[in-house]
């Protein structure tokens, strides 16, 4: 396991191999069975013991290693690292890197794994609008404002930037596992801002990043993400 | 690898991701290319030295290691354990436990791989009812009437159950690798009963766990397996 | 990192699971994707840091170590192993063995990881024949008529043999990485005789080793390769 400093370890990524696959081959922390409504959990990784990918290939492939079971931990650390950089340029290329302090996964059994049980990433789980925590978080790189411009026109409207939320449930019933640096306060169309996700979302929009590239007529307009977000793998280090 | 008590190593498991992919992503031990003839062999892993998973991960994901191909062994021992289960829980949580115990394995090259190169799993490689060695079983939890039970009421009548059988031919000779703790002895609709297999089945049967929910009404219903059965990963031990 | 002799290293392997799939999983050295213009890098592995496979399992399934992007190495040696061969018997097995000796590697950064940022292995990345280095190679096993007879009659009279090429250009604009032991001279159909590529190609086309079967009457007709280099896996080592 990776120490990136100040006593984190890192646990976990999740990249995005392609935007335009629904729910396919590389998608581990949705589903690559496609979108079925009768896998309601997908690939369910955020709440098994399954590992995959390497940490030095973090940016370039999804990747979770056996501490993001098995350590205790209090706190999170979120870097969102533009896919392909090594490992010892994350820090200096990462568009966005902050973490939580006031010790929370104490509260929900020390890990994202404990968490996810108490809190399914499941399709259907819970009622539109529904969502686990919302924990502020201390900024490293990027501020709110930066966050806020790293999302599509649309979904600014939706959430509170200086978070970071656990399973977020959207209009139609889908479950996203993590919304990386913000809360959601109405709308509540996460599939275009949170990531991971259980087996089924409204047509078209099943992914690791769900419904980031929405408004097809190019990044960053109407409810898309910007070409830095979708192009980053998110790092969840522990501590 | 990871050893289980009496010198017993763990090699592989089996793990349906899910029952509604037809030879998909995640069906390692048939075949990930779709059902397609001019693939008898799917994916081979059952005849090949490729190597996939973690031993910590057996119940949640598909697992193989060195040990399948490498170790010279005299028995097997066979656990079926629920999805996502930790190895700390795999004793107490499995639906059924058993093992061999005269040293079959010394008569065919000492391990699955080597059975396996003189009993391919492949389609249309022997006629229907053909099969491989049936090894008598000594149950370390289970017995044979609840082995019976964890499948469905049909196939009851066709095996009996006691044994571990290798490399079982069904009507449609469609190759199954094992059918875990019974011998087919008439009917040979073994999609229903034995996993893994060769590349080609019967239209929507391909996969991992080929046909366990052929009467889609519900678990436990004409051919359809338990949902215990359906549920648990397949874990084989050498010693 | 496995060691063959003379100081090599093998840092990958390229191995084609299913011929008549088409950039599906597997496909790892093309795209796993399907075939499509919009991911034109595929799955991209020959530019990032993703690693997958063991050593053991190279000419079973596709294989990448961290050496592939690590090592500043000089020379490269490539063997062509039938599939599901034992590493004690890759030497004699193999169908071709050939290195270069004029240390090129030190031109291009050290790696085929580098070599591949300076000639993006990207569909429409360049005009139709364009290519990287070719470099003459030295044969441990075979010569220069049996590399051409390895591949399908027409086909020889667009290469010349005793080559290695990199990043080469197809009529219709895909990219493909590797044309192993032969340089395309004329008529540039490479994708029956190159392997690797970006994400997009000519209908059908799409795969670790493209078109290798494009004459579907048999193998060795017309464009197709013949059975032994379709049939067995690419290794590449370092020095």
């Amino acid at each position: 396991m990776t120490t990136a400093g100040g006593g984190w370890t890192l646990v976990a990524s999740v990249h995005e191999n392609s935007i335009y696959g629904r729910c396919t081959v590389g998608d581990r922390w949705s589903s690559q069975q496609g979108n079925n409504a009768n896998l309601p959990d997908g690939d369910g990784n955020w709440s098994n013991r399954n590992t995959f990918g390497a940490a030095e290939g973090a940016t370039s492939d999804d990747f979770k290693n056996p501490g993001y079971y098995e350590i205790r931990a209090e706190d999170m650390s979120v870097w969102h690292v533009p896919n392909n950089f090594p490992l010892e340029h994350w820090n200096l290329a990462a568009i966005l890197r902050y973490h939580t302090e006031n010790h929370f996964l104490r509260l929900y059994g020390g890990n994202l794994f404990q968490m996810f049980s108490q809190y399914p990433v499941r399709y259907n789980v819970g009622s539109p609008g529904n969502r686990g925590p919302a924990i502020p978080i201390v900024y490293d790189h990027g501020d709110k404002e930066s966050t806020k411009m790293l999302y599509g026109p649309k979904p600014r409207g939706e959430f509170e930037p200086g978070f970071i939320t656990f399973r977020a449930i959207n209009n139609e019933r889908a479950a996203m596992a993590i919304c990386s640096g913000v809360k959601p306060v109405r709308g509540y169309n996460t599939e275009h801002y949170c990531i991971g996700g259980g087996g089924y979302f409204y047509t078209d929009q099943c992914g690791d990043f769900p419904s980031f590239d929405w408004d097809r007529l190019g990044r960053e307009q109407g409810w898309s993400a910007s070409k830095e977000m979708t192009e980053a793998a998110v790092l969840l280090f522990y501590r």
